[in-house]
């Protein structure tokens, strides 16, 4: 038999949905399973965008351009604005999903051996699409003790080699919903510009800052416009993951023809999903609101739950709908899976992300979890009681 | 400015879609553009496919499995079993559009550097991919004056090197139209089992086969089933090419596993996509029988209207819905350009792909393009119309 690559071999096994087959077999023994492990909010896509879809009047669903519906990219245009990003249509690629928003980025700016930067604990599919292009992923380490702030910028200059390409921020953050300072942000532009450097911006979650502290976008940075590439999805802010619509921008021209060269051999992204997508921008301030308030209840009452049980920390997220949690187990990956296989509280159980995944240091995140506060108050209160039960009787536990 | 990856330069642009910016300069001046560039039938799309859009009563559009939805693998392999391929559900990874399955068989299987073999000329963006996965494309001319028939397996087997990891074909085959016989396909079975590489067979025109030949599936080879990765698509087929599901099917126990990592880093397929293709797959052998009528036809007018214009010549293609033509002209890209650029007829013009972008050899399918029959008679009929003018009136006609 021949074999397969290297590059598949090296590459990680999702950490979000690797113990999927786990929580598999326990929902085939009748057992409940809380999802925690995974961004998908049960709120509602909005009305708006599900009735686009029954108003369909199209005969044929046909290939749309490959950078996206012209509708669409306008409407996106809008939308930046009221964000402060200027930003103009032609600058606007429409992706399958901000995955493929990431993975072009990577694709149309690395070369093998090319090197980023990146604060971990980090969304662990970055490195995935890294090794997908054949290009390393450098971390500089926040610690959960530090609540995950941004390490001094020394860390990220100490490790610029010739090699490096760029630096990759998620703000606010998944895994760790931490939202990031003005001064740090122009400490990360001043290193950029310096070093001549793209700037990788994954700003999925911009609708969701709870702390009155101002979401701050790449592109509110002066000085480096055609350095940075941002990452955008529909995805969350309109529960809608399962459409697949993201959007890569950016303001270097020779970056949008690279970028468009991969757009063209993939053909289009999902034409149905545009579609939805577009009407979703319209959505009313009032769903827009309820979802905020919705996840600022889920948050308080997650946090507070977590750090109620005996051993657990979690710091306050700022933003978007993660947190990683610390646990008193020997290891967070066992824990999981036991839970998963071995554990079930009145027929009930919780699917956790290891945080091990998002380090690429060896060793940390070995006591921690990522949780999604995506599931409604009532499911929450009783995963975090399914979660003290299982620490009280895990055979691994440190306390 | 920081610079954008070598990987990016090298990738060709779509010789498909890369005129794409002419021919609406064209539209903008008020000239009506015949599409014979693109794969975009104008077959509506089956009443199934869209009734199950109308009726989704999900109130969340959530990420689907990361292989996709468990009842449209299961419908898969019920469709599968009709060309007598047996495979199990578990052998079936969905995949956003055949794009991304040969996407994911590349980066699954070969690493940089890696090589396989194709006949040329061959579908644009399997290179696009393959520089994706940093490989190398090495290919196995066929000529226009042959039919394009597959070259003797001699000439693979001369290129064979310690790097070679597999054969890709299409069959039926676009761009030319070629249906490989029984003969052809068992010489390629042999090269693949003594050699152990992987057999990529891109089987995406399956149901578009015209001369009474009978359609081999890679998987009908015996004593290769584990060397075959099959890439499909329901775009073709179902005239649905706008929602992007496609197929990746393999037998290989450690390709499944790579394969899962790649498509678990970009979380899902699309959701939508996957409800209309499941739909489409229980629509009535009337519709299919009706498209395949309606092909038929249209590749008779087509073929004999082309080779009825003096200078030009096209085989007859066996399948699928493409046809590789010579045209008198200098430069096919030249021509292809101008048609869009600076030629009129009645207000009307032609886009046509330029054929070059089909082969790697240089000088190759310089005086070739590839038209796509997805029109109806009557819009043939005027791009032909438009096309003898065109010929007359190009300042770079060799006749």
């Amino acid at each position: 038999m021949p074999q397969v690559s290297e590059r598949g071999i090296l590459m990680p096994a999702s950490p979000i949905r690797r113990l999927a087959p786990l929580a598999n077999a326990a929902k085939a023994r009748g057992t409940k399973v809380y999802h925690l492990n995974i961004g998908q909010p049960d709120v509602p896509t909005p009305p708006e965008g599900l009735a686009a879809l029954k108003n369909i009047d199209r005969k044929v669903l046909e290939y749309s351009p490959s950078d996206g519906l012209p509708s669409l990219r306008k409407k996106l245009k809008e939308y930046y604005k009221r964000f402060n990003i200027e930003v103009e249509t032609d600058d606007i690629i429409v992706t399958t999903g901000g995955s493929e928003a990431v993975l072009f980025a990577f694709m149309a700016c690395l070369d093998p051996g090319d090197e980023i930067i990146v604060p971990e604990p980090a969304y662990a599919n970055y490195m995935a699409f890294a090794i997908s292009a054949g290009a390393k992923i450098v971390t500089v380490p926040s610690t959960i003790d530090e609540g995950f702030a941004l390490p001094n910028v020394d860390k990220f200059e100490a490790l610029i080699t010739p090699r490096t390409k760029g630096i990759l921020i998620c703000n606010p953050n998944n895994p760790t919903g931490y939202l990031y300072t003005m001064k740090e942000m122009l400490q990360i532009r001043d290193l950029v510009k310096k070093y001549d450097l793209f700037l990788f911006s994954d700003e999925v979650y911009r609708e969701f800052c709870y702390t009155g502290a101002p979401y701050i976008s790449a592109f509110h940075l002066p000085g480096i416009e055609e350095q940075v590439v941002l990452v955008d999805s529909v995805s969350k802010r309109y529960n809608e993951c399962g459409i697949r619509i993201g959007a890569l921008i950016t303001k270097h021209p020779e970056l949008k023809k690279n970028v468009m060269k991969f757009c063209q051999a993939r053909l289009s992204p999902p034409l149905l999903g545009q579609i939805v997508a577009e009407a979703s921008i319209d959505t009313s301030p009032e769903y827009m609101l309820a979802t905020y308030n919705e996840y600022v209840e889920r948050r308080k009452f997650l946090i507070d739950q977590i750090n109620k049980i005996p051993g657990c920390y979690t710091p306050i997220p700022m933003g978007a709908f993660y947190t990683v949690v610390k646990l008193p187990v020997d290891d967070a990956d066992k824990f999981c899976q036991w839970c998963l296989s071995d554990f079930s509280l009145d027929g009930e159980t919780i699917f956790m992300a290891p945080a091990a995944g998002f380090y690429t240091t060896p060793g940390m995140g070995k006591d921690e979890v990522r949780m999604a506060y995506v599931l409604e108050k009532d499911e929450l209160a009783k995963a975090m009681k399914v979660l003290a039960a299982a620490l009280e009787a895990y055979p691994g536990k440190t306390i």
